[in-house]
């Protein structure tokens, strides 16, 4: 009987080869102030290393791999105002193929700047008024480009999970594995390596306070819509999780923390301080969880704790504003 | 005949024996982007994410353990404001000994928390009264006490030279090293084990425009004194060179690169953005030296190029008023 679910510890497994020698295999660092602190050994996965500064290159590239020749040579459409914008830009680079990123008209400027250094062409619209899944679906009809989505493809989803097999395939036997939320896609592709190589894991996500929209579904049974979250983790702010994803995390994650900005801040600073990394706050929310004891606190006490740090960009002077100021 | 050097490679290899398992091996980082813009392979050494935060501890820690049983029975003395004040009182606790360290009422009170907290004994001084030299020194005659130099001390330029083993070692062949210079015991370490290595290496150091010193020194063939530096790199403010670093250093350094203090802002800008590390400004000087082109521009245009980042120690608010504010 073929393996009737979306994603498989063999999808992510092909992923890693895929990505091998393009992704850089980010180190995995340790600190024994936080072993000191969550009472653990903690072990920090640095997707802030990544390739365009987050894990976003890992599914992307993985997804843009697997076209067809002839797609490669119509080329591929993304929107996005973040990361998945670069991680795009540069898998189209990588892969000889051209990329057309739909971003808003105010979206900041290095981050068009760098998603433009990649070659990829920049289509800009006006949030307010405009619907950037129309205008990415439309402008894709038209030119015949696959469009590469965020989260809701089983290729990226695959791919981010990479990030969660080379992390176990390095520090061996992990009882539990911090991941952030936010479209989902990260923690369904790394829940699916990390059960896929120990059944006995414990997968955690981690929401901001504002944007529970995950916590509320997994409670609910069913896709909760939240209004868009107020949050300083950007990356973290989707109002509702994606259907695939939310399928394969409905059956694999055994919980949710919720961190506000303010315990953000702190990891942020921490990270800065003590462990001399950056991390952007969606990247620092996994930190927040374990420096401020929300894994699942009624839950066994961890022991060997996972936590992927997804992505560091920001700019010095956002830094400043949220930590340093 | 015995060597008459005061330090050699088989003198630094036995450092590296004696720090494996205590202090970090640390990681080596590459960046495209900075391949790119030095025009060549490089390799970033990150003391940063060394024990204590600098590379000082490799010396410290190399040092003390070569104390005899009665001496650590007796315990050790330093003085320092900076991060060899905290490397000795780790290296301290780790080998079961006690420390002492003289410092200057007004050093920053994360720094003198910092040290305490690794359970040394501070003692105070005003240091526009008072001298730290004579200070520790009755101090270590009275109680006796071994006193832990900074960098003038065989045992501790051997211990900061397993930076450079170690790169060597995890990345082969380089053309040039470069090391920044403070008091000198770093770089005198680290060409000792590259020349060492790899006898046609060329060993570039990196002082503050303003703290030039070792530069004047070496053009005048003798230990030259200048007023105590203006600059933002507080690790190499040095207003002289060490007499034995000095005697190894004028042997094997091929050339000193000088940056200012705004080159040295905007290398610890592009680490943070592009590289997401955290560098106090003695630990960016050697970037801001690559990234300004100062690395010998006279000589062959080096391939392959090893830099020594030596330290992350910097709160957030000040890097946000250097960096980002």
């Amino acid at each position: 009987m073929p393996d009737s679910r979306p994603v498989t510890l063999q999808d992510v497994q092909d992923a890693a080869a895929r990505i091998e020698g393009v992704a850089h295999r980010t180190p995995v660092l340790r600190s024994r102030t936080l072993d000191e602190l969550a009472g653990a050994q903690v072990f920090v996965k640095c997707e802030n290393f990544q390739r365009v500064g987050a894990f976003k290159f890992r599914g992307a590239y993985n997804a843009v791999s697997r076209l067809s020749a002839e797609q490669l040579a119509k080329g591929i459409a993304a929107y996005s105002s973040g990361n998945h914008a670069q991680a795009v830009a540069l898998a189209a680079r990588e892969l000889g193929t051209t990329a057309v990123i739909v971003m808003p008209q105010d979206a900041p400027r290095s981050k068009v700047e760098a998603t433009a250094a990649y070659g990829a062409e920049i289509v800009t619209y006006d949030r307010y008024t405009g619907d950037r899944v129309a205008i990415g679906e439309t402008l894709a009809a038209d030119r015949g480009l696959a469009i590469v989505p965020p989260y809701e493809h089983p290729h990226v989803i695959a791919g981010q999970g990479t990030a969660a097999l080379e992390l176990i395939e390095e520090v061996g036997d992990l009882d539990t594995l911090v991941v952030p939320v936010g479209g989902g896609g990260l923690i369904a592709g790394s829940a699916t390596a990390a059960k896929g190589l120990l059944p006995g894991i414990r997968v955690i996500g981690v929401e901001p306070e504002a944007g529970d929209d995950t916590l509320r579904s997994l409670e609910a049974g069913r896709r909760v819509s939240i209004p868009v979250p107020r949050t300083i983790a950007d990356g973290q702010a989707a109002d509702i999780p994606g259907e695939l994803t939310f399928s394969i995390n409905r059956r694999l994650l055994d919980g949710i923390a919720l961190v506000g900005d303010d315990r953000i801040r702190d990891a942020m600073r921490f990270a800065f301080e003590r462990m001399k990394i950056v991390l952007e706050p969606s990247g620092a929310s996994g930190l927040a969880a374990l420096l401020a004891h929300r894994i699942d606190p009624a839950g066994p006490a961890p022991r060997r704790i996972g936590v992927v740090l997804s992505g560091g960009n920001i700019s010095a002077e956002r830094f400043a504003e949220l930590v340093g100021g």
